[in-house]
């Protein structure tokens, strides 16, 4: 247990975690939450759902230190799992033998097991417990929330979470908020459940907080109910890779107390921090990173979501999420009659990398190692960005957080508007001409990703915007991927 | 690849296979069914929702066989995962190196990696097109579909298919038709989706078809729409352990024919066959089994689901679902903004166990093993119900499917109503009786589940029902523990 790697020093995580202990930062007002204050935010869907009775009566024996014989529950005997070590092994420790011995084939069985334990619920040496345990302390560590009634709890990956939120706190015909550009996986989670987007604008800061209240100050009736969601991704934001100050932060909470609005921070870029470039007078961001909305919150307002999957693996499928405890059990749930759990066996992976093998220093270790890796990579990108790409029709702002890119071109200068607008729908046409230097990329060798398809409203926009990632290629073909992409805008635009 | 263990002769399932080969139970109408047909099906929410236009786009470039450098989806590098062996091991036969080995941590990072590989979508050697191919081969062979557009695609466990099922055919306030008792899950998932349940008796051969034609033709439009949803467990039913004949099936399927029903025919205890136990003339389910509705099914109209809970790990979360192409398409549009995948280790650790390993005979091999098992420990406990039980309170059908026994106890016989009946609604003092066994039996150290948890009506129910498993427990467990059951029903009838 413990750290694995002591000899370095604290990275920035760390350090933040540090500057976290005097909440210098927080707002004045300490509202206690409580579920009473919540209920108006939660759907006609949601509002009366809550969990199952059979599972709560078999937790009644399960709570005991009885022994109980299982006639109750319809889960097999371990026994009967081809992967499962022997019933015998049920503590976590025998987990590496396990997975490095062939298992002798039980008696009455004959059948070749393979050799990878999976974890059940009725494990002694571990159980889901022991795993939210770790979370909470991580959560405590990290963000330190400032009111008492917070509640964590495992997710089967962000996407899921996202539904569900906007399950628990949509209704059809509402208008969630959220940057003008943003997850796509977001665009159509609220469209699924019904709802529509309201844009709001962003700069270099970040999502606009003075658009964000003018919106809400100047809601329109007729167009829906007055928004009660702001959805945003605070980090390294995809695709813009901006990541909101300090100072807007604060701004976009005070707005959010005024018009009573649930925050959905959805943080996976969070721990990736390739370390500061942002200049200017509207960056306040530290070495050690920014607080999140969930340190900031005094209100139980934030439904803060983090991921696996950009810091371990995409493909567990497993997050978390942290919010007001009446949220956390809404959360639970909805996942008791969907996803029901992140998947035994990675349950069984994270718990042994992240508790058994590092420790929160060890994570804490491996996120800045990440980070000093990303920094790596994102400085070779803006290298060979600086190096390539047409200066006079590009433009990016290097980011401090996250894997992304956002690249602007002036349109204005490609040959079809030269001579000022040509006929036709100016957002058609953009699509057309985002969609030739798509098509060249392909064609010469690299993938990219059109900006149109981060536009959270239908409402056409006038600008031309392609995303493009440090994170997949290696480094050598970072470079030239950014080399031969500039090349396919040079293409379109006709320049050589 | 292949058999692992060829000796034996062919169990019940592969006999079953052949029996379909010719497919004389089916039905006489042969519509050919489109997703024209479905769509009155269809709810609100799900008519208009289809894929994503981001993973369309990258799929673009994932389908040319041309290497493509990667600036696009912002998917991390595998050497940025901590259980990745290395980037050279990109081939599943290297797995079992990988789990057997310590790695060498890579020369940029000094971190230790778990010795644990996690599959990437963009590994060569492994990819969900193959993982597929093996699941609709197993569906061919099984369930020999006979309309030629059906689909199968994997799903996060039966548990999340089941809710994305109602959400695809639901809207609030339309009522799904199902057997009187059924799993606890699927009463949670069509509440949380706003709908209600109409109860449809059972008998010895399963739901009744001539009640479900009854409520069909005798609908009352003021009660909400006619139903359009059939849900049933056919066999080992959740938890009467009923198995619905052939004939019954063959009826159910003419009243869904003329009442233009969907059937969501949910069989995880399919391949749980303790073998016959069924007596009297209402039962024609032979040694080899009984064909599924989607066997039966020509127009459809059935969608079957799968799931590997029963038959190979409950923490997996990984099931399948097959049915009309239009059908699977709704489902993967609603999976990709959920649960988007089953966990990757998950889906590798049963591409290595069922196309690795087992391949298709192998896997029948085994559900035949789990069948003989299963007949063992229902042997067991019939043995031990017939010893212990108080006979003149309880009777059990002995199940030929599944994992669950049925116990019906004769509350006329308790005191308390011995002289007639008491004051007081009787099904209050029935569900009071009910958990003063259940305390009985939790104090006496045995877990039993209460029958009215299964009630998919919150009409009261003038019985007294318990469902007790032998799935779970040891094979000496098994028979203290009905004899300690038993003990407490006595307790509660006063019997000594």
């Amino acid at each position: 247990m413990g750290a694995a790697f002591g000899q370095k020093p604290l990275g920035p995580v760390l350090h933040l975690y540090r500057s976290q202990l005097h909440p210098q930062h927080r707002q004045i007002t300490y509202t206690k939450p409580s579920s009473k204050n919540l209920e108006p935010h939660f759907s006609v869907e949601s509002q009366a759902f809550g969990g199952s009775a059979l599972k709560k009566s078999s937790s009644v024996a399960s709570t005991g230190s009885k022994r109980m014989i299982p006639l109750g529950t319809g889960r097999p005997s371990p026994e009967y799992y081809p992967w499962i070590r022997s019933l015998e092994s049920k503590q976590f420790d025998t987990y590496s033998e396990a997975i490095t011995k062939e298992t002798n084939p039980p008696a009455a069985n004959g059948h070749h097991q393979l050799a990878l334990q999976v974890s059940t619920k009725h494990d002694d040496g571990y159980n889901l417990a022991l795993a939210l345990n770790y979370g909470h302390a991580h959560v405590e560590l990290v963000h330190n929330p400032s009111y008492s009634n917070w509640d964590t709890c495992l997710t089967a990956g962000t996407t899921s979470a996202l539904e569900i939120a906007f399950r628990i706190f949509c209704n059809r015909g509402d208008i969630v908020l959220s940057e003008k550009y943003t997850y796509p996986g977001t665009i159509k989670a609220i469209n699924l459940v019904g709802a529509q987007m309201q844009a709001v604008d962003l700069d270099k800061a970040g999502a606009s907080a003075i658009y964000l209240k003018e919106i809400l100050d100047k809601w329109d009736i007729s167009r829906g109910p007055k928004p009660t969601v702001f959805y945003t991704i605070p980090c390294g934001q995809n695709p813009t890779d901006t990541t909101q100050s300090l100072k807007r932060r604060q701004q976009i909470l005070e707005v959010a107390e005024e018009h009573v609005l649930i925050i959905i921070e959805d943080d996976p870029y969070y721990f990736l921090r390739p370390g500061l470039c942002s200049t200017g007078a509207d960056s306040d961001i530290s070495a050690d990173g920014v607080p999140s909305y969930l340190f900031l919150d005094t209100f139980g307002r934030v439904v803060r979501l983090d991921s696996t999957s950009k810091i371990l693996a995409p493909g567990l499928r497993a997050g978390w999420v942290t919010a007001n405890a009446s949220i956390i059990e809404k959360f639970l749930a909805y996942q008791e009659v969907s996803t029901v759990a992140v998947s035994e066996p990675v349950q069984m992976m994270l718990y042994i990398l992240l508790d058994d093998n590092w420790g929160h220093t060890g994570f804490f270790s491996w996120l800045d190692f990440l980070s000093q890796q990303y920094r790596i990579r994102r400085d070779l990108m803006l290298e060979a960005c600086s190096k390539y790409l047409p200066q006079d029709i590009c433009t990016w702002v290097p980011p401090d957080y996250g894997m992304f890119l956002w690249l602007e071109l002036d349109w204005r200068k490609h040959p079809q508007f030269k001579d000022g607008l040509s006929c036709g729908s100016l957002s058609l046409n953009l699509l057309e001409i985002e969609n030739n230097i798509l098509q060249l990329a392909l064609e010469d060798g690299v993938q990219v990703t059109k900006g149109s398809l981060f536009r959270c409203s239908k409402k056409p926009i006038e600008e031309l915007h392609f995303r493009m990632t440090f994170a997949a290629a290696s480094e050598q073909d970072l470079t030239q991927g950014v080399r031969i992409f500039a090349g396919s805008i040079r293409k379109e635009f006709t320049i050589y």
